[in-house]
């Protein structure tokens, strides 16, 4: 198997808060980069906190040279007004690894769930625990930063698989 | 009032096509500076699809250095995944003036109807027709081309008025 390291980004975004999470994985070994949470004022003009995501991100980027990206496949609010606030925060969240033309993988949220906690039904604190226990020197500072690490950790589980599939062409 | 010209691109944001138009307005006159539509394909990643809009739109910002921009409030649509795709393109589209500067304003679709055609309730036909009569030299390959320079003119139109409110704080 691969035991080289690659490092791994997960994102969870959100207009007011999207959480990052870095990690490595060398084969099944798991740890923890860095976690941590950009955030943007509901005071301000939504470009500017487009802008402020973006170069939170960014510099997120630039600091922890992921090689990986994963992010989650939202839930998609029955408040749409709420889909296109987080739609306009996803897609500025995309745009940092697709400039820099790193891959990104997509991840349901019940896929997360599954892969972390071990059933998809589970709640905010039993992801921070398994989070926990997965990496124990990991810190974060907000729920978004945890279910980030959580998305880094999915894609850690998935990528070879996904990988496998792609060169057999399924 | 105000005779200096000022140039102003309006922007129709879609995943699939963002239709873009540049005007110069001065005092009440206006003139067409340029339009066109820039797309993404619908088989490529996500990721890639924004990444094209992205580099596309602000290809059309560095060639026609506009000082003020415009963008439609979108329809928020029943379809919370039309929705979710919508407001990502969007993100991405605000993010070109935002990390420019640029100041942007938002206007209603049924605002950009009402200054361009009269009614709020115009087909784009008539969005089209009223596009050619206002600025005859006016050439655009889309809809959403023609939708864009109806938003620029709309900004054109209502831009002085937002400025003053904005002076006397109200």
């Amino acid at each position: 198997m691969n035991e080289h390291s690659i490092r791994i980004i997960g994102i969870d975004p959100g207009l007011r808060r999207t959480g990052w999470g870095v990690i490595e994985a060398r084969g099944s070994r798991l740890s923890f980069v860095a976690a941590g949470t950009v955030t943007s004022e509901a005071d301000d003009e939504l470009c500017d906190r487009l802008h402020d995501l973006h170069r939170g991100l960014r510099g997120i980027f630039d600091r922890h040279e992921p090689q990986e990206a994963a992010i989650e496949d939202v839930f998609v609010n029955k408040d749409a007004r709420a889909t296109l606030k987080l739609g306009q925060a996803r897609g500025v969240a995309l745009l940092v690894p697709a400039t820099l033309r790193l891959p990104v993988a997509e991840y349901a949220p019940n896929l997360v769930k599954k892969t972390v906690v071990g059933t998809g039904h589970a709640e905010k604190a039993q992801i921070r625990m398994m989070v926990k226990i997965l990496m124990p020197r990991a810190t974060f500072d907000t729920d978004d930063a945890a279910d980030a690490l959580a998305i880094a950790v999915t894609h850690a589980h998935h990528r070879t698989a996904r990988r496998l599939k792609a060169v057999a062409g399924l």
